[in-house]
């Protein structure tokens, strides 16, 4: 490769953005790697920003200051994110997904990387602008999609136990009543927040909330704000959880009978509109 | 956008074959999106081969037949990947690091989206030649380096679990023995596989080789072949492990003493050497 032609510098340059989301990248480093001059890179990057806008696939931003340069932001628009859960919403929705005791099975989405990581970049685009420091997330189901929600917002994941364990040294423990209604140890290692630090919750299914202000109140101990939570399903009964400004991508409706029925719907605040009954 | 030029194209292809490692994307879908001609495409393409190999981001490839197209994966090459997992190692070996009891925190490194998808990419690299169905974790700890591997690989994760859990129907469960000498259960979701899948196992740590004998075993349950095994850290001690053919990131040693001290170290397959003791 002798001379590096604009087409070869922003398909490279598009390859390191999207492959560290909402990271700084100086335009020096872009400089140094093509040899270009930085009115040159500045060229490049206003392209690279119309390509994505243009093409809907997230957003190139340039931020300024000291410590600033080019950001990839793989943001969803509204429209294209309430498309893709419906028709996930559809997919979930057949009666051979309805587990004895009415429970869905949706494992199979919730580690499935093309779904998680478009999960992830949903919720993210949301979150963007509260700047949270870290996801954190209870074990085990909602690690993948909080870890595909981190990495979107380029930040840590940081994983809730159910108990300590010798490997992540000396652990905060707090205990919460869960769905079910037992008392249950949420534990979390000292090393792993800092005091001051903001989190966003990310977890795979709310009911009743016992878990999530577990999460909550788990924050706290740490001085942690909490900026936002968000799941991928919820239920629609009981309608008043026990935690509020919560965004779920879908609602889940078990109708009785034999067989029971499972319900899933795109969530109000993506479609807009409270959904019909 | 009215006319889209070459350098649009190539970015936009690139965003899209980057965000879905391995998955093949039609000549044709991209002549529709941008309203070109497939010999036009089949430059753009060409151009891009060159650029992910001038620039060490993987490797683009066209892929002929009846479900031909285009793929991307996001391989390392073993040079780049020994420089940066020895980076890792330096990063780990500190005193700070070393728990009572001899163990290693490291549960940040496993949970920083930068490292964990590096890390996964590095053992996509070594598996997608074995072509598995899907990539096979034990929770917890394990789960986002295993999905990072699953999503360079382009293929589904599989979560085992301690006990089988109401919302995920009915499970296979089987006993093995853990590291710690006691006998534990692991728990599958029937739904989960099929028969006479493939599976990559992935997980972060690797002492006896228990826990993933149990995977071995579980799968066979299924009727599954196991095409590998992948850990980000194994013990040196014991040097012998309950499961053979293994490929892990880095070595860890404990020495003992006031305190003790825990020495990290690349992998002989990574360094194409034995480690100097």
């Amino acid at each position: 490769m002798d001379k590096i032609r604009r087409n070869e510098r922003m398909s490279a340059m598009m390859r390191m953005l999207a492959g560290a989301p909402n990271r700084i990248f100086t335009l020096s480093s872009f400089c140094e790697m093509f040899g270009s001059a930085k009115s040159t890179m500045s060229e490049d990057v206003d392209l690279l920003r119309e390509v994505c806008t243009g093409f809907d696939l997230g957003e190139v931003d340039t931020v300024t200051g000291a410590a600033g340069g080019v950001r990839y932001r793989p943001t969803v628009s509204r429209e294209k994110a309430r498309a893709y859960i419906a028709d996930l919403c559809e997919r979930l929705s057949g009666a051979e997904r309805v587990l004895p005791g009415g429970f869905l099975y949706y494992s199979d989405i919730l580690s499935t990387p093309d779904i998680v990581n478009r999960m992830g970049e949903i919720i993210a685009t949301e979150y963007y602008g509260s700047e949270p420091d870290f996801v954190l997330t209870m074990e085990t189901k909602g690690i993948p999609v909080a870890f595909a929600t981190a990495n979107a917002l380029g930040i840590p994941l940081v994983i809730a136990r159910h108990s300590s364990k010798v490997y992540e040294g000396s652990a905060v423990n707090i205990n919460y009543v869960s769905g079910s209604g037992n008392i249950e140890t949420m534990s979390l290692s000292r090393r792993a927040v800092r005091e001051n630090q903001r989190a966003l919750i990310v977890d795979d299914f709310l009911r009743g909330g016992g878990t999530a202000k577990g999460m909550v109140d788990l924050m706290r101990e740490f001085n942690v704000t909490v900026t936002g939570m968000a799941f991928v399903m919820a239920t629609a009964v009981p309608e008043k959880k026990r935690i509020s400004d919560v965004k779920a991508l879908m609602t889940l409706t078990v109708e009785d009978g034999e067989p029971a029925a499972a319900v899933v719907k795109p969530a109000d605040w993506l479609t807009g509109a409270p959904v019909s009954r």
